[in-house]
């Protein structure tokens, strides 16, 4: 028997068999290139039309549709203008205030220790006030203050809190983080969650809505939440109290649902502030140098 | 011939066409099982096993690798704690501090018109080294100011800003987002870069290395330099100098290549800074209340 009509042969007598890995074959290749399209689209999506990257995430620039009858601004486009003139300084004073102000800002610490003494809630008012003088992504003030001095709830967030670091120490933190954060003698207990006279909770507003039912995006809606967190800070420092910037992994959900935030807000940072506690340490590390933080051109 | 005798007569003398059928009910069959098991592993991720989401991206909590041997804390771990003991105010001194510095931050606005006057260096340096007193995930410190007070780099930078810019006007950012930024009067002229006496490029260090070599992983690096830039904003205002907070869309790349940064270096933040312009206008827009931006429990 030669080739040919050993395959006549095989295709006459068999021809369920080969009928049958025809049809593997083509089940495999069929799978095979759905998954190299899938990739292929990835990457063509990813560098292509240089998409609008806001807050590490991409920006469908033609999301709102092409009715521009319908494009209204979130805040009136006949806004006035009107003179900003604020008090000018000579430059002797900006020169002096400026170095008490970083000696004063030098001195701050994080702290993980609390004194219970209650801080009186004009204090608290204004330190968030002053926070939300911030500047924001086209003014959209996308934040959420929510401070608890309540016991029980300071409680209940302590209980979440301690729950989940508890995992996130033993099972989904890196190693490499863990050891990072030894010099801290940080670990999934949380005492300062229920020593601290309040608790603030930093809320981000992912979007909101305006008077007439459109969604209003937040621009840079995360730069923004931080830079009034870290000017909550600098309030905190310049009144006299302490704090611990704190970021809870994984308890977005949880501590939303205790303190009942609507589901476009997400939780960012949790400060407990306060005074000191009597006995409070602090690592013994030093700041980077103005020349390793500094370039000058 | 009844119902039986058919399917046997159409079993035997149409096998072809029935086993065609079954494999292509397989094919189906596999297909829609493969999108069904996609779809729940999508939603079993995002809720079993809470992966570590750092600065929004997932992390692998088994990267590091299991090799205990080399995990070194990027900062010693016998690292000592020492007291820590700030100068402690009286509660009425605290009240009073409270709410000048509310008053004080309340008058910060953002400035796009700046006079050309010169700022001292020493002025930027306290600045910059005010910014650096930040904290910063696991003190990381993963930041580097960029000051330029050059004319032909400033020069050099407002080109590429406002060639992005034109693009990002034009093509790039939603209808919805241009609109939105119109009470603001902005468009892809950039005059104040090169009017401001000074800009600061805020740089994030996504990672940097050890002197072991070994790569140090920065946590939160976005938070903690939006943070740090807060803080910026906060010292600009106590000294007396205005800015404008923002963040150039797309420039990152050749920004970054300009100013010499590395690769490792991403731009989060450009701040002119002076003084305002003798003819400075805002937009006569008003700030959230203090019931609207904080909730107490």
């Amino acid at each position: 028997m030669n080739i040919i009509s050993l395959t006549v042969w095989t295709l006459e007598s068999h021809c369920f068999i080969v009928y049958t890995v025809l049809i593997i074959c083509f089940i495999i290749f069929t799978m095979f290139h759905q998954n190299r399209m899938e990739a292929s689209r990835n990457r063509i999506g990813a560098k292509k039309i240089a998409p609008v990257i806001v807050d590490g995430k991409d920006r469908d620039h033609n999301d709102d549709g092409d009715d521009t009858d319908f494009l209204v601004p979130a805040i009136s486009e006949d806004t006035p203008h009107i003179p900003y003139r604020p008090k000018k300084r000579p430059m002797e004073e900006v020169l002096e205030r400026c170095r008490e102000y970083f000696e004063l800002m030098a001195t701050r610490r994080t702290v993980r220790s609390f004194s219970t003494e209650p801080i009186p809630q004009e204090v608290l008012d204004n330190i968030i006030k002053t926070a939300g003088t911030s500047p924001s992504g086209a003014h959209t003030e996308p934040w959420t203050f929510v401070v608890v001095q309540d016991p029980d709830i300071k409680q209940a967030i302590r209980g979440i809190v301690e729950e989940e670091e508890e995992q996130n120490y033993a099972r989904r933190m890196s190693r490499q983080w863990v050891t990072d954060l030894k010099p801290f003698a940080t670990n999934y207990n949380k005492p300062y969650l229920t020593e601290a006279p309040a608790l603030i909770l930093v809320f981000r507003q992912t979007h909101s809505w305006r008077e007439d039912g459109k969604k209003r995006m937040h621009y840079y809606s995360e730069i923004s939440v931080a830079i009034a967190a870290g000017i909550l800070i600098a309030a905190i420092q310049y009144c006299g109290l302490v704090a611990l910037t704190s970021t809870p992994l994984n308890c977005n959900s949880r501590l939303r649902s205790l303190l009942q935030r609507p589901t476009n807000e997400r939780l960012e940072l949790l400060l407990p502030v306060g005074r000191p506690h009597e006995n409070t340490t602090v690592p013994d590390i030093q700041r980077k140098s103005l020349e390793e933080i500094m370039v000058r051109m």
